[in-house]
């Protein structure tokens, strides 16, 4: 801390306001400077980033070794920052911006979405209720009902329908997990109301219900909302339906469940799981939800921007007889981290559950009932103005480009699942739906073969090398029982070219671990 | 919709791959191009939001009229957008940026925060693991040590200490209601298990504490993680501690609790409530809960920054004696949003609730258990790069610039404090902690002069004028049954001037107001 401990005595500042250079953090002019070496740093970032290796070859701790561990006492110009961000920072980014990230999911962009983000970042409101914020507000729930149009969801969804202001609409979140656990605490609550429960003694029988292959978040956000862990049904799914949830075994699962004395609160339902795109049948399991008065979540963080293509559009059948949906422009459709949309078939549900009322954010157009205080669809108070990026892209590339940009992603992976399904060394381990391809090294019988053990080494081992490259970074699955690789397109600066080079790697790479099994 | 509906046949995109003109979203000359647009725009707001009316006049429903209600089918270039941010977005923002805002508390900002925040933005991270983002999440990890240290807090609550890594840490979150949630629900499950539950049945035993004057997020925390409603105790406060929790108070609850067979589970104190800065005496508070072993936070959202200042560190004396702090730089650290610091003096904690392992996320580095994985430490699994900013805030302004940003906002509320007691119409409410002016029309007694209710009614009428003029923006609160304005000092473009001017209308429109009503 050294000179901190230095800082003279309090009396001493009392003249200090007088100082003819004043601190001045947000002079218009030192903004723009700044603001210019951040985008010339980011205009050579996307230049580069394609020669970087995607995943850094650092050790843990490695950063505290090439910064100071103590905060600066004084000031320092700006470019000191930058460079430290350059030569310490860069070299320990996995970066997803390359063209040559394969992993997760991308997290695409644009530049209209982080033109969107910097002025937002500018203005800096924070928008808990529509007067703190009228124009973020109804930005937001705008940009919301654009989306929803282009997802062709039903009005009931929406904000403003042709008649005027609807009974559902949308928040902008900032992750699918926040979506999930505001949704889920709206149905608990509604769900000890209606079973009669006193406070929160009636919680231990409140059931909720999902695929074994929704998301991990989702099951986090059933324990944050004091769902018992005992109740919470993660039901087996198999090849049999390409990893979707069968909508029979649903029903069984829930009939047990009511038969014992159970009370069904929330079914999550996934369109495009994270492990391997699977779809859940939103319409039957909303019919089998139905039966015993559950909530139905469709969590569509990935795959819901597809469906923005007509061709996609019917893995979200049903989706008017379902109670919310989430979808995260922020996965793919090319608006930066963070922006997930929640929409809503009754805001009532939720805001009955969220709604807080203190004193200081009073004020009349609240109290008129004419406005939406977002503050009430989500967990925290203050909250960004995500809603101008998101009409940003879509104000400025349209539909039209959007979907383009989805079907140029989905070319690209169908390419490369034709690559593999070319080589008799791999398979494709799981139908692909949208851009992600799930394969492996193929186990064969015969003298010498690979059999199953060896074969997952293999692709173990084929990852491992792969990622120590540099030149691809890609994550893995385990599918009923199977180690997979999961192989996903879209970064945004990605292109042809970086697929097919990615499985020439791949190719090549695999001849070397085979041949040196031999 | 139009257009949409007249998409051709999927067959038809099989060949648009091809496409010459394929659309590159993040193309680093557009990129660049739309990102000079945005500063420019920002360059001009912060020279003009002086002007705006800080709170603006416009309807409900306001902004549909102006734009477009369907999205756009085809592309437009992004001065379409531009444009209609200008006209009809800006006309209907509540400036927080004003050096007019004094209401609520002020989003304070700085050049460096924002260049971070764009340079966060385009590298578009997911820091989810150490894998993801090695650089990031130790950058985040340093600058909250760093801020550990400006603010003096314990070494247990740092991620790295002198001697190696430490068993606290800290990690970013979105909002202070994230970090009373994930903080709740640690506490939540550690009473469950130490009283010997059986999954949540005990949880209508538990019970969570805090001052009336706590945030109503604190309370709605509670109901998300669970707890019973009749179990969330609002202990009164006073004139007579200021409005801070009176130990003896708690512990007279607390034990009253205890008699009936309650747990005690969780106590949130409070440095600087929103409604009038009181403050909470945290140590005392500690030693109250330590008997019945209950979690202790600290919500310090504002007034934590200040204590970066020697002569505001003894507002946290007692913090080495609990569980959590948080504090936001996005409110008085000239960080933009979001950016709130959560420390816990146990990291496992925090983890052992909110932990997640899914296949497709292991990697070697979080097996070896040397690495910090964040998304253990909060809500979501996504994650923005919000490390970036805060530490070049730290980095460029160092910790003497803002300990002078501190206190010259201090510096101009004291002057507006001194302003308000100089005018015996006026009288400050409670006493300034910090830059909030917490004041009101003096009722008094005697022939023609204003009553307890008609000074409340001259108050409200001040304050609407005020806020009509588009010349300031104040809210107000009660306080101890009082209406009271709130004048809380310090957005970053706010000089003395700005103060000066806003209390000249004050006084004029109070003059208005009196006269008319004689």
């Amino acid at each position: 801390m050294g000179s901190l401990d230095t800082n003279p005595d309090p009396a001493a500042y009392a003249s200090f306001a007088a100082d003819v250079d004043a601190f001045r953090p947000l002079d218009a002019d030192d903004v723009r400077s700044y603001l210019h070496k951040a985008v010339d740093f980011v205009y050579d970032y996307y230049k580069s980033v394609e020669s970087l290796p995607v995943l850094p070859g650092v050790e843990p701790g490695y950063l505290i070794r090439l910064l100071q561990s103590a905060p600066p006492s004084s000031s320092a110009p700006f470019d000191i920052a930058m460079k430290e961000l350059r030569e310490a920072v860069v070299p320990g980014m996995t970066h997803w911006a390359s063209p040559n990230f394969f992993a997760f999911f991308p997290a695409t962009n644009s530049a209209a979405a982080i033109a969107g983000e910097l002025i937002a970042s500018a203005m800096n409101t924070v928008g808990f209720t529509w007067q703190a914020a009228p124009a973020a507000t109804e930005l937001e729930v705008l940009a919301l009902d654009w989306l929803a149009q282009l997802l062709r969801l039903p009005a009931s969804f929406m904000n403003r329908t042709a008649s005027g202001r609807g009974t559902g609409g949308g928040v902008i979140l900032g992750t699918t997990s926040e979506a999930m656990l505001v949704t889920l605490v709206a149905a608990r609550d509604a769900a000890l109301s209606r079973s009669g429960s006193n406070g929160m003694a009636g919680i231990t029988r409140l059931t909720v219900y999902a695929a074994d292959q929704t998301h991990s978040t989702f099951f986090k956000a059933c324990r944050l909302a004091g769902f018992d862990p005992a109740n919470i049904r993660s039901i087996p799914t198999g090849a049999e339906t390409d990893y979707g949830l069968d909508p029979a075994k649903l029903l069984e699962v829930m009939q047990a469940d009511a038969d014992a004395g159970f009370v069904a609160t929330y079914v999550c339902a996934t369109v495009g799981t994270t492990s391997s795109n699977a779809v859940d049948p939103i319409g039957a399991l909303a019919d089998v939800a139905a039966k015993f008065n559950a909530w139905v979540h469709v969590d569509a963080a990935y795959a819901g921007s597809a469906c923005i293509c007509p061709e996609f559009r019917h893995h979200l059948d049903g989706v008017e007889r379902v109670d919310s949906i989430s979808m995260s422009p922020h996965k793919w459709l090319l608006t930066c981290l963070d922006c997930t949309c929640l929409y809503v078939r009754d805001t009532h549900r939720l805001t009955d559950s969220l709604e807080t009322n203190p004193e200081y954010l009073k004020n009349d157009a609240s109290d008129s009932g004419e406005v939406t205080d977002l503050k009430d669809m989500q967990v925290g108070v203050g909250r960004r103005f995500r809603g101008l990026k998101l009409w940003m892209v879509m104000r400025t590339y349209g539909a039209a480009k959007l979907q383009e940009h989805i079907r140029s992603d989905v070319s690209m992976a169908k390419t490369f699942e034709d690559l593999v399904r070319g080589d008799d060394r791999f398979e494709v381990v799981v139908p692909r739906n949208f851009a992600l391809v799930c394969f492996r090294l193929k186990p064969r019988g015969g003298g010498g073969a690979m059999g199953e053990v060896s074969a997952e080494k293999a692709s173990r081992e084929l990852m491992e090398r792969l990622n120590k490259t540099g030149k691809a970074f890609l994550a893995h699955t385990v599918v009923g029982g199977k180690f997979v690789l999961r192989f996903a397109v879209g970064a945004s600066l990605q292109e042809e070219h970086h697929v097919r080079s990615a499985w020439e790697l791949i190719k090549k790479t695999t001849t070397d671990i085979v041949g040196e099994a031999k």
